[in-house]
């Protein structure tokens, strides 16, 4: 039996822990905002903004009821049309101010579709995913190996596939370019049953600390010069062209009439789009293009 | 019989015509950007950025062409599938570096699609609407004056049609909020026969140098300071939501697999988002919430 409760109190707990560790190092607190949604459901929205080390950091627990399933999920899942559904899930994006520090993305969620006299239909979904201004090798490896170590305890099938996975879902089909330098994607997963399935993904949300933040702890005293911060709002603005046209989950907050701060709470303080920007030969914004925006094995 | 070749043409000159005039006050030339299609056709996109009265000003001039229509176009009109077509226009959007000039937007555009054996089916489409930061009634009021006193000429029911589709089409329905002040908006337009159809639309076309630049001159010098600014990038916000979430002509160009920065010419320069960032009491950025963000006639 699937048990929704404890699935939303791990969520939960999940989305405070890494609110604790980001408040302790930013000795700045989050906003927080708890809100209901009129056609059912809520949850909790956490912002900080103008931090030390971070331009705008959001970190949300949602769990939302409906009666009717929005365009965007049932076009993928025509089995689950006439049922009511509940989403659940937690969902941060960190904009660091430094460009020398990646922007991350972290999202874990459970989805339960029901109808009388039948059996619930369910899974969950999740992932997290880096994207580097200025990237250094070890940064990336170090992402990705925490990421594989986790998951080998597992089954040593399932990193190469959530990692290719990954590398297929933040790809920018217009401009023919990946969002970052990946990581792991994992969605409508419910085969290893609900107990071991649960339990992959409360352990890949406590994956995300160690994989970003002795990331941020290395690059956070770097200094930067006004070129490089040009550049990470320029490049920021993929990250808002991804989340609009593309991301299946801010669209599907959108369609089914959601939070709106709280859906674009990923998008970046600060952005710039300059008309064909292309980068000289042999910077450092070159060797991002060259050797970070291009599918590769990292581990 | 329609007359591509004249459109064509007709357009290309008011590409030029705006260009010429923008180039005149900011005594700075646009780039200009020929490209093909590798699917058939092309254009050429005129960019200025940093100029001194608009931080970036693209005005797009294109005719494309192929052979299956993207869906973005087929689920609006079910009678063109598995038709060849073409698709031409001129687009602009103009950001200005002074919160007090608003931000515009003109789009005029013309559509064919032909099958062997059958009449071809064609329409045009356009329209131009104003996005302030920081109003002046007069300056809204004389924008749709002079958009009302051109299509009077025509016939006294197309302004009140074409402005009340303008505050349905460009309103956003995450935010429960319009895009701006509005316009006219006008689409699927073909009911008076081509030569008369196209004649308006031409004109149309001419008529927007008349409703912005006299706002350019009479605000281009007014004092601003870092709050204003800062209001001005945060409202830009909402252009970019509109456009990647929303705009028609954004997602046909995407879908289509157009050229993406020419698509996306349309993004402002600089752009901030804020959480849940909300006016003060009896201030101006309350004024614009209250008296401009609603609908409203101007005329």
């Amino acid at each position: 039996m699937i048990d929704k409760e404890k699935v939303a109190s791990k969520f939960q707990s999940l989305q405070m822990t890494i609110i604790d560790t980001i408040e302790m190092i930013e000795n700045k607190n989050f906003l927080h905002d708890t809100w209901q949604r009129p056609e059912g459901g809520g949850g909790t929205t956490c912002m900080l903004e103008e931090g030390k080390i971070f331009e705008r950091a959001g970190v949300g627990y949602s769990h939302v009821k409906g009666t009717q399933l929005p365009k965007s999920a049932s076009d993928a899942h025509p089995d689950i049309e006439n049922r009511s559904w509940e989403a659940m899930g937690v969902s941060l994006v960190f904009h660091p101010n430094n460009p020398f520090i990646p922007t991350v993305h972290m999202n874990v969620r459970f989805f339960v579709a029901s109808k009388n006299d039948a059996e619930d239909i369910w899974w969950f979904g999740g992932g997290m995913d880096l994207t580097p201004y200025y990237p250094y090798q070890e940064d990336v490896v170090h992402f990705h190996q925490t990421l594989k170590n986790g998951l080998d305890k597992f089954d040593r099938n399932l990193y190469p596939k959530y990692k290719h996975d990954c590398d297929e879902y933040f790809y920018l089909k217009h401009r023919d370019e990946p969002r970052g330098v990946g990581g792991i994607f994992f969605d409508d997963l419910n085969h290893f049953g609900f107990e071991k399935t649960s339990k992959l993904v409360f352990s890949i949300g406590d994956l995300f600390l160690n994989a970003y933040m002795p990331i941020v702890q290395k690059r956070k005293n770097e200094e930067f010069n006004e070129a490089e911060r040009k550049f990470q709002l320029y490049r920021r603005g993929r990250y808002v062209e991804f989340n609009l046209l593309q991301d299946r989950g801010t669209l599907f907050g959108i369609q089914s009439k959601g939070r709106t701060e709280s859906i674009l709470m990923s998008m970046p303080p600060m952005v710039n789009w300059t008309y064909e920007w292309t980068p000289k030969k042999g910077s450092r914004e070159e060797d991002l293009y060259k050797n970070y925006l291009v599918k590769k094995d990292w581990v």
